[in-house]
């Protein structure tokens, strides 16, 4: 696991590592919602990475979009769309939110950044998304 | 000029084009805000490019927040971060909306997705941004 910034830890919970992100999934039950963190030192923009870099951020932004229909599939709400952001104006280390969304879901059809509170999955619902997430990623 | 969603001509105006993506300067005077839209027909999701395509919109991504660099200093308020999202819930064509954020802006540190109402340009400052943007893309 890279040095990440303490404010995603107490947010989310560690998946596993792709190429180039370490995955985490959000503590929040309201919807299916992944957190990609680029492995390397100091990175706040997606300038800051490599072509190469960006273009493997770009195919693990997909890779993390299908393991969310699975785990939305898996947890009784498929998603209906997926959105994909880097903000960092709260945390400023570089990471990208990829979160699949429904009409039904409480923020629709604004961003869920910053919108209300999250709802933390209970335990048993945490460790059955976890591993789905895994499995779909195949990590 | 591709098929557009008649959504994004009444919100933003034309830059000009990239390789893969039309280019619409955001008609929100409160943050330098452009929005990309890749040219092939019938895209709601990233995952529905090529991988190759896909690559290209990363590469555009990083290109069009240069831009906003530029134009925000070109505006007196040059960007202290960038934000970029592809959210679809609204207008459901894919596009890529790259926004410069500063603290001093209203939304922040929050999206500026649904935030408040959109003040548009005055047409004389509208014409210099964009023509500002168009200079930075070298289009």
């Amino acid at each position: 696991m890279p040095q990440i910034d303490p404010a995603f830890v107490a947010t989310s919970h560690a998946v596993g590592d792709l190429t180039l992100c370490h995955v985490r999934l959000q503590d929040d039950a309201r919807y299916p919602w992944l957190v990609l963190i680029p492995k390397g030192e100091g990175l706040r923009e997606i300038e800051d990475l490599t072509a190469g870099d960006r273009a493997e951020l770009m195919e693990e932004i997909v890779r993390v979009g299908q393991a969310l229909r699975v785990l939305g599939e898996a947890l009784g709400a498929p998603p209906e769309k997926l959105n994909v952001g880097a903000l960092g104006n709260v945390t400023p280390q570089l990471h990208v939110h990829v979160v699949g969304r429904r009409r039904d879901d409480p923020a629709w059809p604004g961003p869920v950044w910053g919108f209300g509170a999250a709802e933390p999955y209970p335990a048993d619902v945490l460790a059955y998304a976890t591993e789905t997430t895994r499995r779909a990623l195949d990590i």
